[in-house]
């Protein structure tokens, strides 16, 4: 039984609280609200790529509590859009598994971070109907990232043999691998980034967490059953939501699965995990040169400028980053991203 | 016959109006009244150099219209001391020229920069006195400062002859040499760079300036018998002022005379003609960074901070210079700071 494709429903995860964009990111500002590519939010591109317009469903947003007026104030007008509202974290297995819980047991999930930047919409569709349509022949699917660079940052999956036209099985989940493992990766060529991208027909993905986590689809089952609608909004019972233990999908359900495919996506696509990275993803200049704000720059090579206000003016300075916002002003080479979520700053917000 | 070293006056130049420390410098907040070193203005500092407690005659300051409020701010209690206005900005050897006017013949002026440092005030004040002694005999007496790099940025004396106890002929004036003729003025020794401080009996000086400037001589004198003082300010006549040709006294006289004579002053000095020479000047930490305002660095070497308000964090930069004034942020390398003076924020002020 083949799927339509266009009945995917966007599972849209708004979690966590990342410090490595600060000081433009802050704990009531988090990333996925912010306008750090082009016009929109991430939040807002990730519903546009996953829109009626763009052949989905409604999307299913999972959030929690302080990210719930960004959801709101973003989500748009659609009557059918719900947000389940976690009442607390517990990772991305139990976030998934609150929206299949809620869903039709055919109905084929996309699950999306929120807070990533795909340039390349046409290619991320065509991805998400092939995942769609290996979901909706029972396997449970990872994007494969296309890898352009030997990143210890990301999980990898080792492609396996072939299933259906555009997908493979996965060979192997490797964890966050050294430099010189994720070298050699780049130049095998059959590996590719877990980019956190899934496609999971419901009763499959239920299938699979109640065999390698019963414990976290019981919980999640109890809050949902005693949870309420408060008109789109959804809120899972706490006191049973609290019992689960925070697990990624990956952990608990995908490096189990005898079932696990990916479909490769070549769609310029970044985490925008720092500042280097938000510069990689934005428009650049001959120079290398990407600013937003009132900038002055002299002589100046692969330089990142980000003011909300005041007026910056660099000379002579290359792969640096300058970040100006509200009464904070971050200047970083582009090494020293790394450790921006560890200045007093990001640290005691 | 030898004057008393303890009766010279101070003439205290505030003119100008440079544009390389900006943003912190501004078109209506000029360099010598900045606290840029300590606790102090530069302009302070300068009069506290040239106290009474230091051994000196009240100052002659001479300023222009836009600083007038700095210098009576910051000029103190001192009744005796004595302001000249000039009408318009006519270099130093019209400066200097109105100053003597005003003084009696045989006074011994030290013409002081407001806008320099000097570290060492006893090797000023020893320097100052037998410069003094010098003048007081008839020479025109420029300081020698003890050059500790190749500099391009200065003009250089060369040592001649020595004359009295501690001074020299000046054998030539060489203008601001590139970088190859400077570093073999280093070697050599025998130069010093011209910090534009100098000692001149009053009526030697205007000898010197009737013999080979009589127009400017002339015309100063003019502005000086048509003026009029109002309190302890003077006004020299602004047509009679107006006509005078601007040029230094570098230029006017010493370079003219036959009885120029240095003095050698190894007194911790510094133009500040630049951010570079402010980071240099001022108090750094074991790793070179010296660091003003709310500020944290992570992996930095020799690198300065200096903001006004906002907390400013550094990752991983070294020789760099970061400076936050009202709505401006200035990054920029240690050799960048040639075109601070060039940003368009500077020029259009």
């Amino acid at each position: 039984m083949q799927a339509d494709p266009t009945l995917i429903t966007p599972v849209i995860l708004c979690g966590g609280s990342g410090t490595r964009l600060w000081p433009r990111s802050r704990a009531g500002r988090p990333k996925p609200f912010l306008p750090l590519i082009g016009d929109g939010t991430l939040f807002e591109a990730t519903l546009a790529r996953c829109s009626a317009q763009a052949g989905f469903c409604s999307p299913v947003v999972v959030t929690g509590d302080a990210h719930l007026p960004h959801v709101e104030a973003q989500l748009g007008a659609d009557p059918a859009a719900t947000v389940i509202v976690e009442p607390s974290a517990r990772n991305t297995a139990a976030a998934i598994a609150l929206a299949a819980l809620r869903l039709p047991d055919d109905a084929v999930m996309l699950v999306c971070p929120s807070d990533h930047h795909i340039g390349d919409c046409d290619a991320f569709a065509a991805a998400a109907s092939a995942a769609a349509r290996l979901a909706s022949e029972g396997w449970l699917v990872a994007f494969g990232i296309d890898a352009k660079s030997p990143e210890t940052g990301f999980g990898y999956l080792k492609r396996g043999e072939p299933v259906g036209d555009a997908g493979f099985r996965v060979a192997a989940f490797v964890e966050k691998p050294d430099l010189a493992r994720a070298s050699v990766f780049l130049a095998d060529g059959g590996y590719s980034w877990n980019g956190g991208i899934f496609a999971f027909r419901v009763k499959d993905f239920l299938a699979e967490l109640r065999a390698f986590r019963p414990a976290i689809a019981e919980a999640a089952q109890r809050a949902v059953a005693q949870g309420h609608a408060d008109g789109r909004r959804f809120y899972p019972d706490a006191a049973a939501f609290a019992e689960i233990e925070s697990e990624s999908v990956d952990y608990a359900v995908m490096e189990n699965t005898a079932r696990a495919a990916m479909v490769p996506a070549d769609m310029d696509w970044s985490d925008i995990g720092n500042w280097q990275a938000l510069h990689v993803a934005r428009a650049r200049d001959a120079d290398g040169n990407s600013t937003a704000g009132a900038v002055e720059l002299v002589d100046c090579r692969n330089v990142l400028v980000d003011s909300d206000g005041p007026r910056v003016s660099v000379i002579g300075l290359e792969n640096i980053i300058v970040v100006v916002d509200g009464n904070d002003v971050l200047v970083t080479s582009a090494d020293g991203v790394q450790k921006v979520g560890k200045l007093s700053g990001a640290v005691n917000q």
